[in-house]
This record gives structure tokens, sequence and C-alpha cells, in this order.
């Protein structure tokens, strides 16, 4: 008598999770040093000090206030904090009306969704992709459309893009810097892709938003990452705090709905009910004030771009392929079979961990989480060389 | 293009909000201790300070674990806790694997009900009722059937919680103590409705669950407050923190499989993957590790006691008639007229903010939330009385 779909979702976790439970067993028999886990996107950089002193200082505020709800889209002073950095960093005329803080960006995501598409509407995904875009699609009777990116690029497809677009299509999401690729879309890219949409919208009648994933925004090794509101007016970022401030555990991150869009208000006002639809009441509140004092702290990219040295010189070096990242913390590399789940299953008889692209939307590579320990990455190498080795004595 | 449904929840804030936001606006004009602001539900009681002491010794935990991901569940260690409670404090045979932490109890309930409901089943609620239930069986495509309380014990009627179950029912939301009546409901009354739940579920074929919404859980007055699952095996209780502890934003509770039901583990998994649909990663990580220390905390219910005193002697001299409280910090008062919303109108004339009972599916009452500052209950007298004078008058 309960819901099918959602038994079968709590049944069949995300293959990343699978993989980085059974690394939890796996060091627990052999101890953590042996075992290479490159499973999943927690950061192994630590939270800011200035997170830890605000959260210090804040235990001197008044708790009624301190703990108690804010409005549902988030304390105003907040709200206008955040609003001015996007002002002042990004040059966009933005107001907290349009902002709405969330649980992360996956909060934010399934609210996004749920505001702007109806039943039967069509999403569009560049692949591969972050396999929740689909289960969060689903959730409100709309359909996941994959579009597959550019290959070896893994730029945005626009003209593959543009076929997929009818009249049921409602949004295309886009996360740059991406996981699971580490890609970085170009401005001309996006450019490519607004100029697309803004035709496409007129020749259908019908809005066609972006839903900008960003929670890597700062982690990047040098790449511009172009803000999408100043390229496509009809643009709802769902902005994350999980991995710039290292604070995944604590789901804090926001909605920004562009002011320059045409219908701005309303969709941030389906924005606030869409949230209420899925028993979100405020972001927690603590780290909503948290945000205030720490939002404009730069992200301690240093620890990634060692570990991405290391990781990459190192594959290059035992001849693997992969895609050079220029964002987030994940390498893409090539598979050495066309089936990626053997060969991940292979990889894990050398203690490393490496998720299979067929959970991203495609086959044929796996996804390295190098927010790991220098020693992880270091440690591995001998086991990297012999997974190739084992391929090269076939 | 928007959902036009997620625009009208966002464009029409509940009653509650409305008038608790009016109240701020008004305290801004005239100040805040001329306006009697009876409309939310904020405690008004500070979190315990081992709250402040144990969010301090966590700041000495490292950071990336501390603020990591957690568990979709939950930190195991924190459901352990949580189940070792639950066993010792009610004797039921919890375990973790039953647990799902939660932010707060609105997600649970949205969680559970999408966990256990499929398009087109039937929800029962008792009225009045906490008017976000209808949204998240509406949210699901299922239906709110409600069910008045028998007046004036507002006790469940169980016959006709029975005449309104068919073939399509399939969860019951059980609130007590109870928001928005303050009433308990006694063993003997849940007893009756387990009994005819058994004998329908055994009739029809199908498994009819209780939603056990219990925020108020601590907060009494004397009253026994019975576990519903040793009652009715078949029970998913919904918990929250944010009353009993104080920490209404800091979105922290949790939901309770009963291991007693027949098929508690398929219930546990479909609401672990209703959370992932629902786009729940973790509930906040850092007051995950604040229950665990904190778990066991008796709330502070003297303030209350102490108001629900003032309020309902001064009120019952004044000739008003409301429903003797016995949790929660909510009176349920009989409006003076039979339009609550008239009523809750001109009360604002006297700067009384009262939530009409309409808003919670019922004529002719308000809802006076009494988790304020003893001098607001003192200084609301003078208000009380020339409101009942002016009805005495026509």
């Amino acid at each position: 008598m309960i819901n099918q779909r959602m038994y079968d979702l709590g049944a069949a976790p995300s293959a990343i999770r699978e993989l980085f439970a059974y690394g939890m067993e796996r060091k627990a028999m052999i101890g953590a040093d042996k075992v290479f886990d490159f499973s999943i996107g927690n950061p192994s950089v630590p939270a800011p000090e200035a997170v830890r002193e605000t959260i210090l200082k804040l235990m001197d505020m008044d708790p009624v206030v301190l703990h108690g709800y804010t409005p549902a889209s988030g304390a105003p002073q907040v709200r206008q904090t955040i609003a001015d950095f996007i002002k002042r960093e990004y040059g966009v005329p933005a107001t907290p009306g349009q902002l709405y803080l969330t649980a992360g960006a996956a909060a934010g995501i399934a609210i996004s969704l749920a505001a702007i598409c109806n039943a039967g509407d069509q999403v569009i995904v560049p692949s591969p992709f972050f396999p929740e875009y689909r289960i969060w699609t689903e959730q409100i009777g709309c359909q996941l459309v994959e579009v597959p990116c550019l290959q070896p690029s893994f730029a945005l497809d626009v003209p593959a893009i543009e076929a997929a677009i009818n009249e049921h299509t409602s949004a295309i999401i886009i996360n740059s810097p991406n996981n699971p690729v580490g890609s970085v879309y170009t401005r001309e890219n996006l450019q490519e892709l607004a100029a697309m949409l803004t035709r496409k919208e007129a020749e259908l009648g019908r809005a066609i938003y972006i839903i900008a994933d960003e929670p890597y925004r700062l982690l990047t090794y040098g790449a511009d990452v172009p803000y999408i509101p100043c390229i496509y007016p009809r643009t709802i970022v769902c902005y994350s705090f999980s991995k710039c401030l290292s604070l995944p555990g604590e789901r804090i991150g926001y909605i920004y709905v562009s002011d320059l869009m045409d219908n701005a208000r309303e969709t941030a006002i389906a924005v606030a009910g869409a949230g209420r639809a899925l028993g979100y009441f405020c972001a927690p509140a603590l780290f909503q004030y948290v945000l205030q004092a720490c939002l404009e702290l730069p992200a301690d990219v240093e620890a990634y771009r060692i570990n991405r040295e290391l990781l990459t010189s190192g594959l290059r070096e035992l001849g693997y392929e992969f895609v050079e990242p220029q964002g987030a913390f994940y390498l893409w590399v090539k598979a050495l079979e066309p089936d990626a789940k053997a060969f991940s299953e292979r990889a894990k008889k050398f203690e490393l961990l490496l998720v299979p692209s067929d959970s991203f939307g495609c086959t044929g590579w796996v996804r390295v989480s190098y927010c790991v320990s220098r020693e992880c990455i270091e440690g591995s190498m001998p086991a990297f060389a012999a997974l190739k080795a084992s391929y090269d004595a076939e």
C-alpha cells in the first residue's frame, strides 16, 4: 500500500552513496589508509575559521531570535546582504524579494522545478548530469530529456538542445562548473544557448527557464564562470554553500530568481509556494546568520588545486585519458573498457572507488572525486598503475 | 507558464503568517508593547542553556566531520541515541534503521505522506487542524478529508472517522497535544480509534497509517500523552524539537516508523525514498549532534504554564468561553460572533492579534498562541475586556 516509486527510490540508493557505503565498510575492514575512496563530493577542506568564529559570536545572541522561525524566504537582513552582494559582484539589479533561502541547492532545484513546471512538461539536462535531477523532475510528473554534451570538450551542444525543445519544454538545468565532468561552460557557449532559447521562447510563445545549479561557482582553477542571469534573463540561480564553505551537512543555500526576467515577481512567488508545498518552512536559522557574516569569503581551493595537479599528472603519466578539469573537484576519466560498471568493479579489487558514468547518464567513464586528502591521491597511484596494468596485460 | 497552484500558495500566505506580518508592521508603527500578538507558535522560552553549551563544545570537533554530509537518514550514532531513548521511554522495540532525521515535523509529515500515499488516496484529519496538512496532501495528488472533533470536548469522533474511511483511505493525521485547540486525546479515545482502524484495515484489506504529528508532546500541564505506537502498530511518528527545545528555525526533528507494524522495513525504505524525491539530503548536521546531547532535556513549560493560568483565569473572568488547554501553547477561544474572521478583524482594532478558526477548518473560534511574554498576556487583558464590551454593547 506504500508508494512503490518511493520504495524503489529508497531501496536503490544512488550509485555514489552505495559506493561510499561500501568504502566505509571496506575501510573498517582493512584500514582507512588502504582504501582510495574517490566516491563522494564531501569537501575535504575544513570550513573557514570565520565560520567557527561567527557561530561562537552568535552564541551571544538572544536564543529566541537566533533559533526562532525566520520568514519562509529567509531573514530579511540576510536576503538583503545576499542581494547587495549579487548586485555588486555581478552588476545585476538583485533585490531581496527575489531571494529564497533554501536547505542547499538540492532543495533549491526541487523547489524551482515545482514552481515553474506543470505535469507533463519536459526538462532538458545536458548529459552527463547529477542523477538526482531526474528524480526531482519525475517527482512532479515531468520528463527529463537528456542531451549529450559535445565530446571531447563536454561543451553544450546547442543545436542538439534546440532540437530537443518543443511545446512541453519548461526548463534546462545548467551546472557549471560541472558535476561530474569538472568542465566550465564558456561565455560564448552560454551566449549561443541564450540566443537559441530566446528564439525558441518567441517561436513557441512559452517561457523556457535556465535553472543554474551553482554549488561549484567558486571552485575553479583559473576559468571564468559567467553569471548566467547576465546572459539570459529567465534564469533561476540555485546556489549552495555546501562546497565553497565546506558546509554540506548544514543544508544552506539560496534560490535567486533573476530580477531581469519579465515574470520575475510571479516566479519568485511560485518559488515560495513550492517551498511551502514541499514541506520547507525556512532554511536553518543559525546558518542563515552565518551566511550573512561569511558570504564574501573566498573558497579555499588550494588543497583541491594541489590534488588536481597530483591526480592529473599522475594519471596522465600512467596513460589514462580524462577531461582537463576546470572547476569543482571531479576528474572525469575514460574507463579502460566500454562498460564503466565493470571497470569500476575491477577498480574495487585495487581498493579504488570510482563512480561509473552510467549513474550520470552516459557510458564509458568514471568520476573521481578528488576532495580527499593529499595522502589518498599519492597513495592511490600504485593502485591506478596496477589497474591499468591489469588491462594492458589482457 | 509557471505552476499556478504554486503561485497561489505563494501569493496567499497562511492566515497565521499574514497576521504575524501585520503584527510586525503594527509594532513598528505604534510600539511593540502596544500590540498583543497572539498569532504565531514561535516559542517565547529560550532554548535551554545546554543547547548553547553543546554548540560551543561542538566547535572543537573536526569541522569536516561536524559540517559534513551525514547519511540521508541521519548520523548513525544520533539515530542510535534516539532509538535507545524511544525504547527506554516508551517500552517499544525501536531500532535506528526505522529512524529518519528530518528538517522538522513539517518535512517529516510531507515526506511520510509521500511515502505511504498514492495519487487519488484520501487522508483523514480531525478538524480543526494545522492548515499545511491540506497543502502537503494535495501536493501528492491526494484528498484531505476533514472529520470534525466532538464538541465541546474536541475529542476524536471515532464513529465519524469510521464513516469517512473507504477503499481510498491511506492515513489519518493525529496531532496531540493539538494545534490549534490545545487538547490532548485520552488513551481511551486513541484505543477506540486504534480498534476501529484495525477492524477497517481487515475489512478493506488495506493498510491505514496513523501519522502522529508530535511537536508538542513535552508541552503539557499534567495530561498523559499516550505514545501512539504502543496503541496502534501502523504508526509513523513525526517528531520535532522546534517547540520543546525552542529551536523552530533550526528545522530539526525525526520520523520514526514504528518497528511494530508488519511492513515496518518497507515503510522506512519508502520514507527514505520520499525524502530523496522531495529534495532533502540530510537534516542539518550540527543540530543532529546537538540532539544527541540534548535529547533527554525536559521542556521548560513553566513560563507557558504561568501564561496559561493568567490567560485562562483572565478570560474566564471576562466571560469568554474556551477549551481548557491541556497541552501545547494555544488557547482555543469561542469568537463573540459566528464569523471568526470578522471577530479577528474587530480584535485588531483593540491591537489583539487572534487567528480566526477558518484557517484551521472550522468556524466560530480563534486561536490564541500564548507563547508570548508574561507582560503581553497581562497587558492584553484590558484589550480583551474592551473587545468583549464592544459586543456586549451591541
